[in-house]
Order: structure tokens, then sequence, then C-alpha cells
């Protein structure tokens, strides 16, 4: 008998429980939706200051705005850890066409991320058009001198864009080295994006560690002028392109992560960050990717404080600098954390939009993974059901602790690459609802980890 | 042992079909985002035809155009029912402004659907703010020769704005009624729209049967609008209104549902209806409401008869006319339903945007809700989760055999209320993949309907 009041008794205590975070959680989303300055604060990102590439003016100011929102709240701590970033700049709108007899006809491309310029006066060299980097290099010196076109679209079955975009974006990301390295002059890239328009879509390129001689421009070309250039190179033998980009390297500059932090109560030593990249692309103003996320994260603190929950563990924000073009501030962040033997219990990004959310994607222990997992009831009144385990986020990857969990914010992911380092990546493309309702799943998740923390 | 190799074989023909079932659901999802030509579809329904309101010349083209692609697909039949419906001309651009001393400031403002039209040179009155019906009709003889301002926002703290617009919408569907049959000479309504903006949303008022008389002008004002008429009203005592509309309900003119079926072929006379409504408000083009929802019907025959598969029962595309100001083409089509005592076993309505699909809306009794539910597995690959007990949709509600189960297909519905009846409904809203991905999710959820075919 005493042993059944006992067990009752238990048993109430975790309906008591769930019932008390049941609550909780209903206060996080409604003060997500009522309360939150996420939707401000991405307001300001984007319409007053707008991109933020490394190194440029708008990563400066990003740095000094973030840091004074997060005083503005409150924090028990805000500072800046130092990191040194590339400085890459496009310089003027870059142009190219197809030279059809004495016809020219024009395409929108933007230079690749890291890009090397043309020279002054462009380069004009026949275009040889591939599906896969396999099949440039089996084209060996048919490719010497030519440009080449990567033009392997996303593949539109795929469920998940992200797998699409993964599937696709090595002719991006190491199409240029490669054709540099078997003598090919340039290299013009399809975009990644599913739809069928007008805006090339930038993203680093990647030269590793080939000499300067064989670094050759690459350039984005529209979704839509990828269709079309296909279609002259098919009606035309060894069609002359033309294109000009001035883009530079002008070397490291200093610059910031942008850091904040609430103390934990009971184990401050324990650390759980949340954060995205501060730094955006140059062609919009990086509401999507990733200024959302920014926002995200410093409303998860903005969040727990309006609700005078104080976290057991420290609890950081984490605006890391430089993830479009080098991953530099996410790399120093990770060191950083080495040296100072600081443990990290858990590392939640948000960088894949901030379009409704669907869940999560969780790298932890099978054990960390199931506790999570038995979260999961709790979440489905806010349409929370993804629990999948996978990639986090590039940002918090460098981080070492052992048994950290690491976990990636997943919204709806349709709509994505329509926006993802393109010019229309742009704060009207961002739901202030979605947005919020990113944060409020953001910050239920860190309540409970906070209060049921992992061994 | 007999009994054991039994079970084991029952195990094995049901673990079969289940894989067979998961690889049906891959080619339906493959076919749709690759093959479908529903984007296409509406891009001609909103880029070339545009709005259509009942009664309208759009109206007429999209009965004819939807007439022409069903009979393109090879359907078994094609055909239209024809059902009058209310002709409602909205008029000139309406007006609107509060006086503050000479001063006119100005107000975006649209005639509510049916609405009557002001005198030719506009209504002049007092203007008083409410939050509700009931407000108002407390305040009694102070309303007496004043223009009525509803303004209770959508309340943004419900996860599902569906339920927002719900417990809202009373106020633009009964508020010119209640306020005219208490004396008041005009109303205007808060756009129902969880944004704030400068677009009018319009929408259905419905006088019922009260007199002519009472019968007053009733128009939509835009959030941020509303919002600072609010600011003027408190600043101002008895401040003065003034709007001007010159719409008219012109009669009842002939319009049609378009209807196309593929014959089941084993139990043709039961019936699978899915559907969307071909109308739409006159201010966008209507691609979300409910453009989205007919071409995504259409493509679920479309689909299925790609894949070659041939639907035990008959599969019945309907698009309904006039849901929007009088749900003639439903009460029509239900109407007939029962006339020819037709056995319809499932009704599928898309009428909730042509968003990310979650999943269902289901109404249904307590064993085919179980049985749905049961195929829940089956849909997870696809990100559809939610199988709810809940209202299907308006249009297919008249329809009343006995044992029929009605879904809705289930939408994100963060964004629908941004572009709900309003200017900004138009084909670019629409994302072709979300849209495709919809159509996929009726046409799974039909095929295993039809296979596994209710009592």
């Amino acid at each position: 008998m005493k042993k059944l009041l006992f067990l009752l008794m238990l048993i109430g205590i975790s309906l008591y429980g769930q019932e008390k975070d049941s609550l909780m959680l209903q206060k996080i989303y409604t003060s997500a939706l009522t309360q939150s300055q996420c939707y401000t604060w991405l307001d300001s990102l984007s319409n007053k200051i707008g991109a933020r590439l490394s190194g440029s003016k708008g990563a400066a100011l990003a740095v000094a705005y973030t840091q004074k929102e997060m005083k503005a709240l409150g924090l028990d701590r805000v500072y800046l850890q130092e990191v040194m970033v590339p400085k890459w700049v496009r310089g003027p709108k870059e142009t190219a066409y197809a030279l059809v007899g004495q016809q020219k006809i024009e395409f929108p491309i933007c230079a690749l991320g890291l890009s090397v310029g043309t020279s002054k006066n462009g380069l004009t060299a026949p275009i040889i058009e591939v599906k896969s980097i396999e099949e440039m290099i089996a084209l060996g010196d048919r490719i010497k001198g030519k440009i080449v076109f990567y033009n392997r679209p996303m593949n539109p079955e795929f469920i998940e864009t992200f797998q699409a975009y993964g599937s696709c974006v090595d002719q991006r990301s190491s199409g240029a080295r490669e054709a540099g390295i078997l003598g090919a002059l340039g290299v013009i890239v399809r975009s990644m994006n599913l739809r069928l328009d007008d805006l090339p879509h930038t993203g680093m390129t990647n030269y590793k560690d080939i000499p300067a001689a064989q670094r050759i421009p690459a350039a984005a070309i529209s979704t839509r002028g990828a269709e079309q250039l296909s279609a002259l190179i098919k009606a035309h033998q060894n069609l002359s392109f033309y294109f000009n980009q001035q883009c530079v390297y002008e070397g490291d500059v200093l610059s910031y992560n942008v850091i904040g932090e609430i103390k934990g109560s009971e184990h401050p030593e324990n650390i759980m960050v949340v954060g995205g990249h501060l730094d955006s692309w140059d062609l919009g103003d990086g509401a999507q990717d990733d200024g959302a996320g920014c926002v995200q994260s410093i409303a998860v603190l903005e969040l727990l404080k309006k609700l005078h929950y104080t976290p057991k563990n420290t609890l950081r924000v984490v605006l890391f600098m430089n993830e479009e073009n080098g991953i530099k501030g996410a790399l120093k962040y990770g060191e950083e954390a080495q040296l100072k033997k600081e443990n990290h219990i858990l590392a939640m990004e948000s960088d894949s939009g901030g379009f409704s959310p669907r869940g999560f994607s969780i790298d932890a222990s099978e054990a960390q993974y199931a506790k999570i997992v038995g979260w999961k009831s709790l979440f489905e009144p806010y349409l929370i059901h993804v629990f999948q385990k996978g990639h986090s986020g590039t940002d918090v990857e460098p981080i070492a602790s052992e048994n950290i969990v690491k976990v990636g914010l997943y919204p709806d992911s349709q709509r994505y690459f329509d926006y993802h380092h393109a010019g229309n990546d742009r704060f009207d493309a961002v739901n202030k609802r979605e947005l919020e309702l990113g944060a409020a799943t953001m910050t239920a998740l860190v309540y409970l980890f906070d209060k049921y923390s992992m061994p």
C-alpha cells in the first residue's frame, strides 16, 4: 500500500511537472507572438543596416547594433570576441553576354564569393557546358582555354530542399578549383535555386591551396539565364562567352563575434549556446540568411527574461561572424572555448531561414536524443513535429565539448532557396509570425533542456 | 503451426501492401514535383484571367479555361452544372477620410462584398469605435446616426490563424446588419489581417433578411489605417468620417460549377469529390483563394492518370462557383447530388491557401477517422503530420451522403491572412513547390482512400 501511494505520488509529480511545462511553453509562444522585439530587430538589421558581408561597413554596424540591443535587455554580460575575417569586395555590377555573330545576348550573373576577378577588360572564351565536375574532368584537354558552364539543376524530387542543395553545391564550391587545375579560364555556375527566375545567387567558391595562376574567376548565372545559355550552346558550336567582374580580396581585417549571456543560477560552468551568423552576403539584406537566426537567438534570452525564468545553466547567445566566406568566427569561438576549457552542454543554431518552424535537427548521443524526443508531445500544440537526427549548424560545429547536444532549428524549407544568397533575400521575405514561432520553438527547447539538463 | 504460418502470411501481405503504398506515394510526390501542370494552370488563372468574382467576365473565362484544361487531360466526362449567382460590382475605387478641422486624413478602404453603396456624394457622419458587436449593442441609442468602427484585431496568440479569424470575423459578416438595425448609418471594419499594412481586405457582409432601409454601407479599412483612425478618434471628440463606395448588386446571373470525372472501375456508383472554388474576390487575382485549391484538385486526377492508376470508385473534381459571396455553387451541387441519390463516399476540399501542406482536417466517424490516422506513417516522409478532427471546407459542407468522409487539406496557415481577400492575393504569393506538395498530399489521400475504401 505504501509503495502504491509512493508510486501514485511519483506519477502525480510527473503529471504536475508535465502540466507546468506545458503551461510554460504556452507562455513562451504567447510572449513570442505578442511581445518579442525580434521582428523589430530584424527590421533594423535589414532595412537600416542592410547587407553585412564580413569586413564591410554593414557588418561593423551590425556588431554595434546587436551589442547595443543585447545590453538593453539587461543581460548579465555582453561582449565582443575578436576575430580576423577576409574582406572580399564585389566591385561594380558584373556583366556577361554570349556572342552570336555580332549580337551580344546578355545574362544576369554575379561573382561567387572569394572568387578572383577577370582582367579589367573581362574574359572572353568559348564556353562548354557540363552537368558535373566529373563530366568536366572526363573532358580532359578539351576544357583548356575554355569557360566551363556547370549546369546541373537542383533536383526538385527531394522533399527537403537542403538535400537538393547538398547534392548540387559542389559545382559552386569546387567547380572553379577543379576547372582551374585543368586549364580552364573561367567558370559560370547555375544558381542554386529551385525556381526559374532572373536572380543570380552567390555563395563561396573555394580554391583551397591551388596556386594563384590556377585561380580562375567564377560567377553564378540565374536559373533562367542558365536555361537560355544552355539552349544557345546547343544551337551554336563554339559559342563565345564574355564576363567581367572586378571583385577583389583585400586581406584579412578585424571583426567580432557578438556574445551575450545570462549566468546560470545553479551550474554557471555549464554553457548553453544559441546562435546564428551575423554576416550575410552582399546582394540582398540577409534577412533570411541569417538575420532571422540572429534575432531569434537573441529572443531566446529576451523571452526567458520576460518570463522571469533564470536558467540553471549559463545561457549564451553568440552571433557568429563570417559564416558565409570563411567560418572564422565559429572557428575562433570553438578554439577559445577549448582554451578556456568551457563545458558546453547545448549548442543550438538557427540558420535555415525564418520560415514556419517544423522541428529540430539533432546531433546527440542516443540517450540524449531519446530524452529530447520524449518532449515531443509538449511541442505538438505548436505544430512542431520533426525531431530528426542530423546536422545542427555550421557555426556550432567547431564547439568540441564532450557530451554536447547540438541542435539546428528546422523550419519549412520549401521557399528557402528562392532567396538564399540572392538579391531578394530581404526583410519582406520574412513573415513576422513565422519568425516569432521559430524564436518560441528555440526558447521552449532551451527551457526544457535547462530544466532537465542532460547528464 | 498452420495458424502461425497463416499469421505470418497475413503479416507478409500487409507489409508488402505497405511497401507498395509507400512506393506509390513516392511516385505521386515525385510526379507532382516534376510533371504536374498545376502551377502553369494557376499562372493562367491568375495572370491571364485574373480576378473571378461571381458573375464577372473573369469568372466566365475561368469556367471556359478550366473546362478546356480538364478536357485536355482526357477525363471520362467534363461538364458544367448551371447555377444562378449574385452579381455584385464594386464600382470605382472607394475613398475615405476623417475630417480634422479643415484637414482630410485619407484611409485605404474597400467595400465589403454584397454591401450596399453610399449615396453618390458619399456618407459623412460622426464615427464611434467599438471592439465588438456586443459593445455596439450595449451603446444602444448612442450609435444612431453614426458610423460604427469595429476595431477588434485578430488575436495573434492563436497558433493557427484560422482560429484568430474565426474569433473575429463576426464584425465583418454581421457588423453592418446589427448596426443597421440599431440605426447606424454606415460601418467600417478593421481588415482581417494579422499584419500591420495598408491593404484593405474585403469579404462578405450579410444583411440576411433585414429590410432595405436598414441596409447600411460597410467597408473594410487596412490594419494600419485602423490603428491610425483609432488614434484620431481618441484625440478628437465626435470625429467626422467620410466614405464613398458605389458598389451595387445587379441581380442574379447564370454561372457554372465545372466538373470532371474519372469513372470508377469497380464501384462507379461511389463518388469521391476533390475540389476548390473557382470564384475569387475582385481585388487581387485569387491565386491563394482559391485558385490554388482548384488547380490542386484538377492535379489529383492529372497525377493519378499519369501514374496509370484507375480508381475503383468514381473520382470527380468539382470547381465550385460563388463560395465567396453566396455559396450558391456548393448548395446547387449538394442539392443535385441528393436529387440524383448519388452516393458520395469522400469529399475533400482545398481552400486554405497553397502553402506547405501540413496535413488534414477530418470530419468523419470515429472508425473512419481511425482508419485515416492509420496511414499517418506513410505521410511522414513528406512532412505531413497533422491528422486533426475538424471542419473540412465550405463547399463540401452541403454534400449530405450518409457515411461520407469529409477532409480539408491543411496547409501552413501563418501567411494566409496576409493575402486573404486583399489586393496582394496574387500569383507571386504562391510557391510552386508548396502548391505541388499540396496537390500530391491530396492525391495520396485519395489513392489510399480509394484503395481501402471505407465501408
